[in-house]
């Protein structure tokens, strides 16, 4: 399939066949995520697959009990991870001094950039893909639960597997919501009103605040799906997992 | 071109000729971007274009001075922008809570597998990349230079152009290194030895320790490219401007 195809017809899957994925399809899904960019070639990124059933089942727990997460064939759980150059420069008597919040970032920049070179290259495949954000707020659980040394802290979880679905192409915000150029330009209330008047008027938007009882689909967001009692209660689990795998080193830091 | 042949072709290119990138081809970048997967459809994140010489001169001096940047006719820097998100809540009543470190984290997610997108997309169009690690050294620059809002932090950017060379495929560590089924195998000492011996044994290895004085890669990257010094300065720069742009909220974290 073409690149350009690959990536505009990309719709996020959330009913997945039971089918298994052939060996060499998975192998050309991690090889791709290989192939990408990565801070000086250091490859700071692990990937951690699930295929087995028992595994999938607690994952699923794990992960607000979604039911893809049972149904679809394999998770790749994507892990910024400094544990394997810090060994290598261990045994070749080179001091490491990647403990450090920069280093948590850049680890996590290599393993989130090959996440999505894994994506197209599943959907090149005919395969679907849905990420999953709760990889952050159970990092705690999944480090437990993948025995992630000091060093390895799961970033993003991929489910994939065949589609069992053909949604519609999701709606996004026109092209000059996001891009900038030359200098950051910032948004007046009418540009807001304008921007986001097409996600406004959706059937979608209509259905859920008839559903929720709410009167804009912003309060649907702020109330309902990521509220600030939930992110504060992620932020401090994400930051102490990132302190416990040894990133926050405070002695050198301070 | 065919999705797999453009993640497999993948070289990062360092030489660019100083053709501009036609519009429509640029256009189809950015879009790239925007269908890519967001944490809740929120699309919390930025593109900024620079074309301008002018603004390119500045860009390349905050890059460390790498040629390319000023060669190179578009840099693409990708920002977690809650920004935008934010007003558009405010102007409808609801109460953004995203002025923390999860929020920064997801939106940074959204931003970087968005770029890779983007690069992907450029190099189906004959174009080539390369990424620049120094955005997050030079984040607290980027952000004056950018004029961003509270809610706005650069974390990538993409040199994009018409190659003015053909470097040959980067090596990578053999599959096995980053692939770990089921649950995390730590390595042994042998297996390390096992997985770096390829890189350790390039010719451009033998180079890199003949022109450095040095017994062995891994101290090059300790004492060279990626030391300790300066991991603990840019970790603490970049601390600083989450915190600056108001993702680290104490009175509400504590």
């Amino acid at each position: 399939m073409n690149t350009l195809d690959t990536i505009f017809s990309h719709r996020t899957i959330r009913k997945y066949k039971k089918d298994p994925i052939p060996e060499h399809i998975l192998n050309d899904v991690l090889k791709a995520a290989v192939r990408t960019s990565t801070t000086g070639n250091m490859q700071v990124y692990s990937i951690i697959v699930t295929r087995d059933q028992q595994k999938k089942e607690a994952l699923h727990k794990l992960h607000f009990s979604q039911q893809m997460v049972l149904d679809a064939p394999v998770l790749l759980t994507f892990c910024a991870d400094f544990n394997r150059f810090n060994l290598w420069c261990e045994q070749r008597d080179a001091l490491p001094g990647y403990d450090n919040f920069l280093s948590f970032f850049t680890a996590s920049i290599d393993a989130l950039i090959a996440s999505q070179n894994s994506a197209l290259a599943a959907e090149a495949h005919g395969l679907g893909i849905c990420y999953l954000g709760t990889t952050t707020y159970q990092a705690d659980k999944l480090v437990e639960f993948f025995n992630l040394p000091a060093g390895v802290v799961p970033v993003t979880t991929l489910v994939v597997g065949y589609p069992d679905e053909q949604p519609e192409l999701t709606d996004r915000l026109p092209l000059e919501a996001v891009v900038h150029h030359e200098t950051y330009q910032n948004y007046s209330p009418e540009k807001i009103n304008q921007l986001y008047a097409e996600k406004e008027q959706l059937p979608l938007t209509k259905q859920l605040l008839e559903e929720n009882q709410l009167d804009s689909l912003a309060k649907i967001f702020t109330e309902k799906r990521y509220t600030l009692k939930d992110n504060l209660h992620f932020s401090k689990v994400f930051m102490e997992v990132i302190e416990k795998q040894q990133f926050m080193n405070h002695s050198r830091t301070k």
